[in-house]
């Protein structure tokens, strides 16, 4: 059962609710117009990772969407309440792991916005992915977001409820045999996965590069890429920021899908042909993960 | 209050149920994804106009989310109950109105996809916006959803609950000081507003062109603008679909905002320059909605 912390006037730093009961209003706008912000966190040993990333991501996010700023002293004692109260969740090479959820929905018109958080034990589809990759599919994105960027009507870079297309795309790449999406512009330039960010790794001579998409190109800036990146820079790595095309996955030494619970999943299909697959290079950037 | 009838397993045609009291579990789908699809009618006078069209709508909609198919005779059972239980909507030229939704949810991982009615009495913001026009304005598309007509996975065409870009946009232009936004491509091609179809009127010599940006283009298909279209075609009015430019508005007899609740609404300004508006057409026009 997943634990849940609503954060309400008479308890503006959260107090733990009955997830089995129904808790929203039928007119919250989170459900009748996907009129929300979110993130997406994990905790290894009852301990959130990058909180300050997702709180500052959460803030940005809000502000697009004109929300009231996120409380974030408030959140991080309803996150620790949550985590405090759950129930056990796997044992992994991270720690005790759970997801933690972030939620914050315009509520109804009459009541307006209102926050909480859950938590469940992390789910063993992600576990697997993390230890056996994924196949991935690239799908189309019918257009280049970075088109959209100027338009903050468009609202690039938040982070909403209104994930329906994201769902969609997963559920048409599962009939396909693949597990993820990995999407591109018309002209094949990789942009990111549907719920991931793209990481390719390539040894050129003795130095080892590490490539991402360009940012700020109407990509959502991952969180868990920028912590890889930012050791994996300390720790020797060069670093690349597109543009990357299939043909640098193919030619890679590793490509991943980064995201805050699955960390690191090694691709190990592109659209049903092979890619080389390195479990050293995924351990040495995993390591720089549980530093961050 | 509003009037909510929810279908249910002991109730497949629908029960009135309480919407004061919390009914939507927090883990539902449709409220963490924007994951649904949904439909809002006219009731005149309690009954639904162009029901069929929108259940039609609905049914396809569900399709390309691969939600089971709405079971449209349960759906009309639990619209008259809704009906029938309602508070008294507002007198129009209409008659008696209400706003009639159908919200079909993915809802939780555990029990699976549920469907709702809401009724409510027609807000007054609606039917001053029929009766005094609105200003609108041209906002940026980021590009051309016509891009995205050939991938199944962008859900073109599909009315979700992850609105969140469409509500976005209605704050920006409040903020402009404007009341509706109508989205062109990056070439100023006419698309669409962010909640209803757009429709041109030209007189030329004896005959009257009604116009409207090319369907199928990434375009919602319009259920008003489709009746509006059918009736008048039957009453001597030549049809026309797009290409349209800003100019074209600038330059018709007559340019309105249609959707099933706002009916027609006149754009009396466009980007803050006033347009042509004819009340005696506007009156023409939506004779041909009350005979639809």
């Amino acid at each position: 059962m997943n634990t849940v912390v609503m954060l309400t006037e008479d308890h503006p730093h959260g107090a733990l609710v009955d997830p089995a009961q129904p808790l929203i209003n039928i007119e919250d706008q989170g459900l009748t117009r996907g009129d929300g912000v979110f993130e997406t966190m994990l905790a290894a040993n009852r301990t959130v990772r990058k909180l300050e990333a997702h709180l500052n991501r959460l803030s940005n996010s809000a502000r697009m969407m004109d929300l009231p700023a996120p409380d974030h002293e408030a959140l991080r004692a309803a996150i620790e309440l949550g985590l405090s109260s759950t129930e056990t969740g796997p044992q992994t090479v991270v720690g005790e792991e759970h997801v933690v959820k972030i939620m914050i929905s315009r509520g109804t018109v009459e009541r307006g916005p209102h926050s909480w958080v859950t938590i469940t034990a992390a789910p063993e589809k992600t576990l697997r992915q993390r230890a056996e990759g994924v196949k991935a599919l690239t799908l189309p994105r019918g257009h280049d977001p970075a088109e959209d960027g100027a338009y903050p009507w468009l609202l690039t870079g938040a982070k909403t409820f209104s994930y329906a297309l994201n769902m969609a795309v997963l559920r048409y790449v599962k009939k396909q045999g693949a597990d993820e999406a990995i999407f591109v512009t018309d002209d094949r330039r990789i942009l990111e996965g549907a719920t991931s960010s793209v990481i390719v790794a390539r040894r050129e001579g003795d130095s080892k590069v590490l490539l991402t998409p360009e940012p700020n190109h109407g990509i959502l800036p991952g969180t868990t890429q920028g912590a890889i990146f930012n050791a994996a820079r300390a720790n020797g790595w060069e670093l690349g920021f597109g543009p990357l095309y299939p043909q640098d996955l193919y030619e890679s030494d590793g490509v991943w899908l980064a995201s805050s619970v699955r960390l690191l999943a090694p691709v190990t299909h592109l659209n049903g042909n092979p890619l080389t697959v390195d479990a050293a290079l995924t351990e040495e950037l995993l390591g720089y993960l549980a530093r961050s």
